[in-house]
């Protein structure tokens, strides 16, 4: 008897899913995200499924993410913070699909001490997936970056979610590089030696504080002082990444983190996080997430 | 003789021209900015001059702003700061068209005292025509601050332009409120007291200084506090101004600004400059630019 199951973390730019049989995955496969549906997000699903279906007895599909946003299959609630993995898991949304039977996980909900309401999908589910693959984790309190488009610092103490906040910074490199005058008319071209030296400049401006005022030097530096669009590039990477992590260890005092992500994101966390003077280690997202949702998909079953 | 002359201020946006008999106006029009151009910059000013010259016989053409950038008319240099009306007029640049004599004003110079540089295009005149209007202005110290796109704060000595920085706040709350997530399938609807309350929120937010982690809750807020569209567009730009204050009061101590712009930004200026308990005074835009244009004409003549 095989024990199929299909994981996936559907995000607003990307649907991931790996059907496992028991611990072995069998096969992987990409879809659109939640942001990038030209179809129904169930149809979207069962478009994905199609080809493991034609060969397998699928019976299980576990998500995460933004489909369980009112955009996405069926809307799971947020669970409060400070929340464990049962707290958690508790406040899953199941639906039934054309034979198969659908757990979404839940969301998170925080409140700041400023009285500011933040939420995550997806991210809750690597931070669980951590604190199962890394049991010194789940005991005291740790605080945990998980970088991307919408990037979360969370706060973790004895294995409960305290809290979390919310920056921008990469959907605001993403405006700024694609959309503004930053980078208008500029050469594109890569150049690796002056990205990385942009990405120094950018993390040694961000020391001081005033994030707003830095951002145009990476069009004036490049009238009045030779840069290249490749510096530009990396100086505005670097001037987000770390201004975010000096709003962040401000206000959390964290002096160690444990970056959550795709490895080279985590590599440029870690770069400005060591600029800060806060040591850091990595964890693969892709690893935390799988683990997450077989922590979730057991407390469903 | 009738003294004919046209002034210009030729933004990013807009080309804004006036025909004036001496001190009189007799007529405005407006053409396309120079970040929007269909066709040449020559052939559009042509254009837009082309009803006038119908009537009148036109000679002298006065520009200030893009329209001396790489992609104007002409490329006028940057006159570097320290800067006076003189140091900044003598850099213009002349061309004759169509039997047109145009004079193009220079822009601005500066590198802050962190080592970046910082350009102005078209600022320089409003400010050099405010020191003409108010010539209290022109004695002892004083800040200027020039919204906009990209708002300039300008720290002015005995009619000497010392220096000046340059903050993104309008080209970011334009991309954030147009391009972005957080206001991403929410109702735009207008609402005059949503907007206002949304100002003061951001405003209040702005004061803690973390403004990266700042900007999700303009999300969050209507995910989880019930908070609209417009309230949303209210707290970010009450956050941005209030940032943009908060940042150029902060490495400058100034306490006391002149604001010179439109009166509704201005307006908004003032309230996010009165709540970091700056006094502030306001300047019509429009006045200074054409007193400004004005004194660099007569330098030309």
């Amino acid at each position: 008897m095989r024990d199929l199951v299909v994981f996936g973390d559907w995000g607003t730019s990307r649907l991931r899913l790996s059907l496992f049989d028991g611990g072995a995955k069998l096969a992987e496969t990409d879809g659109p995200g939640i942001g990038a549906l030209i179809a129904s997000p169930a149809g979207t699903l069962l478009q994905a499924l199609a080809p493991w279906r034609a060969e397998h007895d699928l019976k299980r599909v576990i998500l995460c993410g933004m489909a369980g946003s009112r955009s996405g299959v069926i809307e799971a609630p947020y669970a409060d913070c400070p929340a464990d993995v049962t707290d958690w898991a508790g406040q899953a949304a199941d639906l039934s699909l054309d034979g198969l039977s659908i757990n979404v996980a839940p969301g998170l909900a925080a409140t700041a001490a400023n009285g500011a309401p933040d939420v995550m999908r997806g991210e809750e589910t690597q931070i669980f997936g951590a604190l199962a693959l890394r049991p010194d984790l789940a005991q005291g309190e740790h605080w945990f970056v998980l970088p991307g488009t919408h990037s979360k610092w969370a706060h973790v103490r004895d294995g409960r979610v305290l809290g979390f906040q919310t920056f921008l910074t990469g959907e605001l490199f993403a405006l700024l590089t694609e959309r503004s005058s930053l980078l208008m008319g500029t050469d594109r071209m890569e150049n690796a030696a002056d990205s990385a030296q942009g990405f120094d400049d950018g993390l040694a401006r961000a020391r001081e504080e005033r994030p707003i005022g830095a951002l145009f030097e990476a069009r004036s530096a490049q009238l009045r002082a030779g840069r290249s669009g490749a510096w530009a590039q990396g100086y505005l990477s670097g001037l987000l990444l770390g201004s975010e992590v000096a709003e962040a260890v401000r206000s959390s005092g964290a002096r160690a983190v444990t970056v959550i992500g795709a490895a080279s994101l985590a590599e440029r966390y870690g770069a400005a996080l060591d600029a800060a003077s806060v040591t850091s280690q990595a964890l693969s997202g892709e690893a935390c997430v799988l683990a997450g949702l077989r922590l979730f998909a057991a407390s469903r079953s």
